[in-house]
């Protein structure tokens, strides 16, 4: 008799598969490989549901007996294979990932529609990736689709984004460009978020229009500075110097569409 | 000659105490010893400003030949201590911490005011340090001056609680409560955060509340829903499931700030 009573379900991951997905916790392997990691069962969902080519799943042998519906619901072909517990937090970036993640083929990018209506985000150099996964998240709340990013801001397919975005990234397009260039040729109403701007309780917001928020050390390029229609601000009423990037994002978001759907 | 041709001008860290420095990155030893760990050099200046008692302030060589002001203003027998650069981060919790460490004691509880004036917040088992420190720099930018937490809440003195509060934290009066007893026995309105509560863009805000906010994973306790005077929400127009505790603690607080000082 074998050692193992249980036969395995799917192919065990191989050696070399599993360096393979380790990589993709780096930018370059994500670009090279055009493919990205997702890890945890509501991620999965979230990708399942909108369409993205999943390359293969790797989980653990209980992941699979409880979720035959994910299985079930996997286009015909996705590789599937096996991992202990103890294995599959090493191939992903988190620790608490004790079930499953998925290898997924990084969509092709597409052009920003030069006019898109309601609110747009423009992220100019957002560095720290869980506010970027945050804003992503808000984005989805206020029903914001589009968020412009210079080319400076942190990589969308990056796990901590991903994993702070909380299975919204599915649900808005991230465009990646030349924001000075873009902003300069755009015929919307552009408001920057910066700590000397109007205060926003009583804005007059307009209906369709981008919103730009800078860098959490640097604020805002000069070069997209040039584009505003107009600088905005939160009130403040205490003494901390800012907010977070993510926290003023969301303060704004709430601003403007309370004010757009009065 | 000897190898090091400028003299140290502080005392080199012994080994012993950079091990009972390291220890306080664990709760257990900070409540044992009644110390605190604050990395950086804003953080410390905020510190200096708020007359906490430093302990000792372990920093590398260029720091103290750059910063005599600091060193001029800590208080008649605080220790300094002389750290090289590669060994200051491996005695904090940040790796990017190439300067300054101060080693501080937590200041004696106090009760909190049965009444408190304006906007007070009661946190009802915040988990994630870094939402902590952000909720705790927004009720600094709010001008909200005292935060209660329920005893599940994450440690105001967590390193990464003090980082995420951007020096906040001096700011603002943490107190550490039986929740739903302080609430049973508060004559102040009790607002709670819910995604199904009433919209907050026209709720009419009192002078005077509390507004609480629930866990990341499981909201409020019951017992703490059973004294809300109404329970509130941001209104949502896309499709994310929620927002994150610190976001939803900031539309919330600006909606509150904003109606009440129409």
């Amino acid at each position: 008799m074998g050692k193992n009573l249980i036969e395995a379900l799917y192919p065990i991951l191989s050696k070399r598969r599993a360096t393979s997905i380790h990589q993709l916790a780096l930018k370059k392997h994500r670009l090279a490989r055009a493919a990205f990691v997702l890890e945890g069962k509501k991620s999965i969902q979230a990708l399942l549901a909108a369409d993205y080519a999943i390359q293969c799943i790797v989980g653990t042998p209980s992941f699979f007996v409880e979720n035959q519906d994910i299985v079930a619901s996997l286009p015909k072909g996705t590789e599937i294979f096996e991992v202990k517990q103890a294995l599959l937090s090493g191939l992903g970036s988190f620790v608490h990932n004790h079930e499953v993640l998925a290898v997924a083929a990084i969509p092709k990018p597409t052009q920003p529609d030069p006019s898109p209506a309601g609110i747009t985000l423009a992220l100019d150099g957002i560095q720290d990736p869980g506010n970027f996964g945050t804003i992503i998240r808000i984005a989805d709340w206020y029903g914001i689709t589009t968020i412009l990013c210079s080319r400076t801001t942190v990589d969308l397919y990056n796990p901590k984004v991903l994993q702070a975005s909380m299975g919204s990234f599915v649900k808005v397009n991230v465009h990646y460009v030349d924001l000075p260039l873009y902003l300069q040729s755009c015929n919307l109403p552009i408001l920057g978020a910066m700590l000397d701007g109007k205060p926003v309780h009583d804005f007059l917001f307009p209906a369709h229009g981008i919103l730009v928020i800078g860098n959490e050390s640097h604020g805002i390029q000069p070069a997209v500075q040039q584009t505003f229609t107009a600088a905005i601000a939160i009130p403040r009423y205490g003494h901390a110097n800012s907010l977070n990037a993510a926290t003023a994002t969301a303060v704004l978001c709430d601003n403007w569409k309370r004010i757009r759907s009065e």
